[in-house]
């Protein structure tokens, strides 16, 4: 089947499930998107995107900007730099939870769970003289789209409703692992999270983690053996509780928002960006989940001989 | 490089590692393994078995054999029935704690923490006449050595010393979710632990996971969607709390045992075991991660176009 | 007013609260109980017992029985001995909660709540020849009632549904910190439950917590310091997770029991036992506590001039 | 043996344990104590202090402000507000713990761990204009002791070192439990904290516990049943993590802070407070703890008639 049928059919096949899950409402600003948005984009490492349903339309990538946090990172410390202040193990519990803070005396499991991205905006913000602008520089020349922008309103409501985080930060803080003062970074953070980018821009701006750390644009932004690591991670611990049905019904590489995205790479093949705001009870898109399973389905019957990789 | 000297330089180039790690030693008949002992085997799709070092050497196998465990309940057990009881996900927690299924209400995270295993154990035991007698003739059949068998002093003793196990299975029947007699259980699950087999039996046992769910003699024990799906909880659950670093420095679903055995796999292409008595504070062999993280580094460069999948 | 009075004074008064709690429901044998059943009874420091309502009735003490196992093993064992394997600080979890023994390494936090009490067993089980025998003598004692006896019924099916505290035996075996077999310790520990005693009975049988030690017949079973140090026990332990509202509202050592009874002491005054089937959320008799609540306030106001002691 | 010798002879008896316990190091201001002070007094209810040893050197009262600051509470608020907001169970966990706080959805146990105290004071601050102000002036009235004031540099320096409080707090606003801006409650707390009163200043304050709610200067600061109620929650959750332990060897309900002050009362007879800045491993004053258990035996035998209340 051509790719831009599948990506239809993807679309086609999961709008049953508008109206199964729940959009996100801690804010306003994220309450009030439409339930029924759906989109889908793929980038292939031939360099073409292409995509079905609304993924021309830009959404709030919330947490799927840790992947880009952490990127930046990677460019800026070594890896112990990095690996001695956040773990990279599975969670385990609730995306936010604080106990598994306090129990590991201030060290979180991974980068993406809030905690460990809570951290690498705390290496940002001390290594980077303008943070959010630079956040915003990477993430258009990844995307190649110069519209991409911050949601100020978003932000701004994140931050006046940053009291768990905020909590998570000052205990890290007072283990010793957290440096920054803790309302400048939430600011910087919360901004990262407000980043608006449709389908296509994000599985565009993925594309290096498919293509062993190369942009679109042909920078290595991560080395090949960095790409594989980040795409571990993002296997074990991006999809916030739900890592393990994610693996079994999807089997890629991914990382989730509440404003209803996800990304997913297939090593070697392609990035993906799905979107559909309402979530299920671990925080992820639940038709986009769906989508995806499909996607995996279908291309591992018909396209992609090695593509059963597990 | 021909994959006989890849294997040989594997253990060449970890055998130093040997001393840095501690033998499991909560019984005796663990504990007085020779800790110098190291081997390997890969078992190509193909179906030819190579290997270097002690890879011909029995050892036990421990919670290897829950990869078994749960390849024979798919067998017996439509996939609700299993999943309603025990979860997908990483746990988050020490392998053995009950902290968890108490605040998870007797349900285990995944099959492959001893809380899982249980429930598998409990399971094969409600379905099956003879459950240890149906695993030695399953794991003989796979791995194609009609001499594997079970250690009666390790099975004994384990048992002896089941206090925690016994905890756990009675803390699950308090919540509903075990049905057997705990006694009769454990002695089973620790008779499937006491397997003793080689690098070389276990590589050929697990052909089936790199070869779409066939096995070695032909046949489909599971289907390659079951296959898939055991891959991606192997990837995500299959190291205890060491599976995110495992997924960074080595990439490949995996499970081991704290006799010192790893099994991992690349799908369509090999499974593979190392053995080396010595663990890392995760429970894991530590020379044997060490080799699989050089073939991971090896392969990933020279041999399989498509291997840096993650 | 004449203690008479006042007694039935405090059932009259706190019998509209009948039907606002919950009969505990875990094993029918005692979930029949009729939840109307009210009743209370005093033992003044000069031997007189008096009561109101059905206050001589036998019902099952529960877990009141944990005084007269801790008050028994007091006889056996040295304090160190004793206080080696159990704690004397109040909880801080619902009363049968594994985490913390997990958390704190099969040492329970004090010996009211289940975990400790099984410590307690065990310690009796392994200095007497009989325990049951000499548990079922010493109570006939203490109550001089020579027809207090066992509930076999009760005492079997809380056997039949004993899981959790064959869980957290275990668990406190797996840390060396429980000596006797499981299964026999659990069945020594629900006779010593099932325990069938009238209000009056109760607050004879607990004559010595008020009298300096001294029971009725004027034997001195524990020393005035150990008094003074159980009843402390009790202050802080005594009533699950609502010791701090109970010392709060009621401010007597207490103990009770999920039968409805509830044990209280007034050092150098009387011992109290109020009885009613319905629980509060904290497994604590609902109407027993208001009755105790009442007479303490009575009692503070009218005739103890030091009865303010906290 | 009259009440000065008393005092002296538990100043003797516990010297030697000088050496034993360890100085609260976490904020220079309070690390640099001279470790062999040591002081006690007492307030009878006819009014009298008197006291031996340091008795009449000012410390850093720490927690023990907590005391004030609830009794403060109780004069601006009802009854169902304050404990809606704050729980009245001992905690289980260590005094400064956020896992219960995120269990138990941001209320706190008591008001006694700093979470509830700084729900305390977050009541006062929302109620009173000046709040550290009306303290200071409440300190003196109840001490008599006009010249009793902060300790800025402490207050300061605690500031500094807040992160896990400011987390505590934030952790309770994600909740919904705390209303005002969390730099100026802190800021408040901490001054309370800070206030510098000898032995004989505390033992004084606190003379309405002992007293039915009256002060020394005939005042009623709280009703005799809401003193029953402060001697309760002081009992039962007064000592950090070792309520329990206090309530055995000593029997008094009591507050301990790590300035190594502890204020204790025998309702109806006297306030005492005693000072040595070692600390024990729950964060007590040990020589203070050997102090009280030395002065509850010598009254238990000889003065006071009715005095093991428990």
């Amino acid at each position: 089947m051509p790719e831009q049928l599948l990506l239809q059919e993807a679309v086609d096949k999961v709008r049953p499930l508008l109206g199964k899950g729940k959009v996100a409402g801690y804010i306003p600003a994220l309450a009030n998107v439409d339930p029924n948005k759906i989109g889908i984009a793929i980038t292939t490492v031939d360099g073409t995107t292409i995509g079905a349903g609304d993924y021309l339309e830009p959404f709030s990538i919330q947490s799927i900007s840790k992947v880009f946090s952490l990127t930046l990172a990677l460019n800026l410390y070594t890896e112990e730099e990095i690996w001695n202040r956040v773990g990279k193990e599975p969670s385990g519990h609730s995306f936010n939870s604080l106990v598994q803070v306090e129990l590991e005396r201030g060290k979180p499991r991974n980068p993406f769970i809030n905690a460990g991205a809570l951290i690498i905006a705390d290496l940002l913000q001390a290594r980077l003289g303008a943070p959010k602008h630079r956040m915003l520089e990477v993430v258009r020349q990844l995307s190649q789209d110069p519209s991409v922008t911050y949601d100020k309103t978003v932000a701004d409501s994140e931050f006046q409703f940053s009291a768990r985080n905020a909590s998570i930060a000052y205990l890290m803080k007072s283990f010793g692992n957290f440096d920054g003062d803790v309302d400048t970074v939430l600011k910087s953070y919360f901004h990262y999270c407000s980043l608006k980018m449709s389908c296509a821009d994000l599985s565009r701006a993925m594309f290096y983690l498919a293509n062993r750390g190369k942009t679109l644009a042909g920078d290595e932004i991560v080395t090949p053996v960095q790409t594989r690591q980040l795409n571990a991670l993002l296997a074990t611990s991006g999809l916030y509780d739900g890592a393990g049905e994610f693996a079994y019904r999807v089997g890629m590489p991914g990382k989730s928002g509440v404003g209803g995205g996800i990304i997913a790479v297939i090593p070697g093949d392609m990035s993906i960006c799905v979107w559909s705001p309402e979530l299920d009870i671990n925080g992820n898109s639940l038709a986009g989940t769906a989508m995806l399973e499909h996607i995996s389905q279908q291309l591992g019957r018909s396209i992609f001989r090695l593509f059963n990789y597990y």
